[in-house]
């Protein structure tokens, strides 16, 4: 079988990183993967959520919030202001994101702050809750290091980078980094974040009313690993052009 | 180590599975896991989703709903319609479970029909998404097996048998079946949904604040197999119980 | 005439309390009069309403919730949190809990405290108002016991028992304790509250699109007098029972 | 004991019904009971409740909104909408104000039509739910005789005529018509709705954090029954003046 | 063209000021033009917004609400609670108004208290924004000269009086206030906002579906002049006659 | 005085307009001016609002909707689902959007059709509703001109450009294009939309706790009428750039 786009099973789209996208946020980057754009920003915000206050846990957070653009899909997609409240699957990625990060996170570090990392896709086609965790690893660290720089943190927080990707059975073959019409049609969809030094952060494989077999979780786990690999090189290249900017 | 119950590391809590629990649902049971105990309940309603419709979409749906009733924590609870929505781990979990039992359902054996599964957690005590799953397995069955002998069905729409349990790590090693005090200590942490001829539906494996190893990883899966194996027989017995009734 | 379940006229249901339902509440009981079951639960919060505080009243408070489970009805009722808000019966019942429980309650023996009342109809047939009342007193008392014995209430706030029981005109007879097929074809409806040394708490009776004579009230009250009566014994019971455990 | 404002126990405050507040409504009347000052509005609207239509209900309805005015009492009161929902006391009173005037008309012959009453409190000052009723009344009625004259109704829907009045026990005695002052002390509070030919509509007796006895509930009865009388027939001659515009 | 009512294209409808209609707020009036009625009441309250707080700014605040009642058109239109939310028209219209009061109040005379400005439209027949502004002013002024005589405030904070008109063009027109009929089918709509000693407070002139030339704003604006010119010696005798009650 | 980036009087910031930021929607361009980012994008749903199919009206519509980025200001702002709706200015701006679009809309040439606009602002420094008005002009015009070229929409229902500037008194000086610094201290703020021909689609001049004479306002029109005429050529080259690709 040839995927629709020419690549090899286990090849990752096209992917870059474009720092500054949002020059008024601490850090921010548009992250590209095929036709898949996020603009993603990590802004500090002098203050922690009040069910810390309440509960007497110390050290700071990060929360991220996700949201599909109107005009990211073809078919123009409601904003959840004028449904009156949060789809389910956007609850599910804004939780995923932001657990994701704060897994490499000395959250100690961050005393007294949220860092707010948001994630806002301006064009869909498969993988944006992937493509936002390893852009919002960049926003954060770019805004991270310039906090630094501006004296407000005393150190970085961050214990290792973090990035994720895709990968599913398709038509019986495990494919790695399913765009939308890919993924529409899996019989199994996992999400895999790993961190740049090659451990788990979280492995999310889903029957999409199908079932799947301990070989095939671990083909998909394979696949995923391979993609992280080369995400996490990109990701480095990023920081250090969004740093030099 | 020894565990707070003095359970073996592969061991399950207590499991059992009360039918007739709420009388008026088509199905219900009253699921309990050690002290977690959940009230699963299914319901036929004679139309599909709104979306189905619009979309054209054939066959029926299965909709989940769970809840954490206001006194089933030690510290009470408030209500879902106090706080104007629910949160998002109410969210993800309805979401979880109704993935789940779908996997085992053809849907196009429930045309015209959304079969209506609610699990409200009467106790907390750790694992109540993993027992509502086992239990909603048991209420959607009875209800099935019901409307089937009322005429209401023609055939019985599930092609297997689900279950669910959690596994994690605590401590550096990989228990069983977690109860509140272990899971919300645990470095990892993983709810498994299979069906009972040994497929995976659902892996989800998360590091609360920390990573896992493949090896860590794989020692989980191992355990959650073992657990739905024997929670897999309780079905089977609960539900000839309750279609005794 | 008959009465559909062979009950004379001034004759209560079968009514049981079954205390301990949900043990992590400070107090429980599953109410049942007849065919309607009700999970009736009690917890105390360590602060009072914030329009206490606003206004500087002094002493304590207690609230109740109420709710039906979906699954209470023959027909699933959908949760208030998907329609977005409570329906107004919901409001006129939980309003009547809280009242009928105030007026037996020394409100400045809970200074600073508010004890929550939760009222969950399982199975709905008539009454769920009536027997949440008459449950909701037997938990709020057994947890009053508790936090006196644990130390955290120095005396107990409850200066009589209450309970309560429905009444009703139903093709010319005045019938006492209406099951859902005789309370929604009933030209008058009535609901009594009385105290365990038999004073008024609350009369509400209400044509419903009929009117009613001043004879037609006196029987309908002369009935709860009755039924008060019985059910006052039964909570005393169920509150020994629940003590002893 | 004398009355604050002079008044003997069984004296109504001076009341006055004034039609054509509102001329853009089918019928409207300012209601003025002492210092409570409610606009009463009545409009057809040529449709019924989607309840009803998808259950099949044949006839019409009528259904009845009441707000507070923010500058209807002393200290400002937030709108519904910026507290983005309606309280408990206002629920109530508008389920009750409908039910007292569907208690007197004959919903078959308003077929299609649902019957809109708004019941606006422009100065609180004790008996709002009462005036309503009492106003709204008023309102229909004159909406109603001018439907008929523009041929939009056949015939006459009321069967009689519904007014409303509060009752109290107040330092131990039975007073009649409330006023603030008396109403929020007042250790029983009634609210009574009678029809012009005597019967009851609804009898509601509350014990405000107190009880009351049989006698009590007779001597507020007796006082509402006293008033009734009067105010009925102030409305039949407001009536006749709102037609003569 | 002769316009609908008969009057010249600069000419006003009658317009008069009745104070008092709300006795509980500090000052009201109904502000009447044409058939266009509005309520018009101002409260103060011993508070600033939060935001005021947060951010530090000194002084106090005035804010405005406005609201159609369901009954004030001709066709009844639902409350806003009843929506859920206000419509646009709504917000524009209340924050038009609180602009332009506070453009004649020195802010820093009000320290610590907000001025409540609420217009509830009765009767809708064109021009209920600019008749609730004109009849702001005078609630607000009387209110404001009470507060100072009870010894609440300790100067005047208004620096000018205020008033509003609309003008529009129709049929190639341009008229002075425009009636309900007019209005809807006016090719351009102004409102505009002037003190009593002739400045422009706010301008909006807009073309609906349509476009204008700076000589058609030119003749709206005289047109507008010359009829708050009026309305302002109107005010004035209103806020006399409210004093003297 | 000189402006703070050294501009003249009367000089537009440098200003821009890149095709194509969102390839999904039908037409889209990111919008510059200063520091100042708008997302403008132009969808066609197929049908129209429910309000024009309860009312009957024919032709098509437009509809915009407008949204700060929570990273576009220097302080993070919480999105509006966040806090559970739009505020007021946000509403006011999306309806000015959609006035101003369909003031050069043929609504007849879109029978049927509901045209969205949807304009995101990524970076916010003053003039983000005039930025966004003259970039959704051009997001538009090409959506039409696509549609037109799939056979979608059978003529261009554009009957003209619109284009919109900011213009102010700040320090006695009428500065044309305030930038934040400006805007956030102008004593008069004035938004002026016009049409590529000249006419006025919409002037809005508001004192901001201040008042303004003629002279002023003539001042402030003739500094918008000179910007809008440069920013329409402007408009003209991005759609033929934005067409070629």
């Amino acid at each position: 079988m040839e995927r629709t786009d020419g690549r090899k099973n286990d090849q990752l789209r096209p992917i870059s990183f474009v720092p500054g996208i949002a020059p008024n946020a601490t850090g921010s980057v548009l992250a590209i993967c095929g036709n898949t754009r996020v603009i993603c920003a990590a802004s500090l915000e002098a203050k922690v959520p009040s069910w810390m206050k309440a509960q007497g846990v110390p050290g700071g957070w990060l929360t991220a919030e996700y949201s599909l653009l109107p005009y990211s899909t073809l078919e123009r997609k409601a904003r959840d202001i004028s449904r009156g409240k949060l789809d389910g699957r956007t609850v599910e990625i804004q939780r995923l994101i932001g657990r994701s990060l704060r897994a490499v996170l000395d959250l100690s570090k961050l005393e007294g702050y949220t860092l707010w990392i948001d994630c806002d896709v301006l064009q869909a086609d498969g993988g944006t809750r992937t493509t936002s965790i390893s852009g919002a690893y960049i926003a954060a660290k770019i805004a991270v290091q310039r906090l630094i720089a501006q004296g407000k943190l005393a150190e970085d927080p961050f214990t290792d980078s973090v990035a994720a990707i895709s990968a599913g059975i398709f038509d019986g073959n495990a494919l790695l980094d399913l765009c939308y019409c890919e993924d529409k049609d899996a019989a199994v969809d996992a999400n895999i974040v790993m961190t740049g030094t090659g451990c788990f952060v979280e492995v999310q494989s889903t029957g999409e009313e199908a079932t799947f077999s301990p070989d095939e979780l671990a083909a998909l786990i394979a696949l995923a690993k391979k993609g992280i690999g080369e995400i996490s090189e990109l990701q480095q290249k990023a920081i250090l052009t969004g740093m030099a900017d």
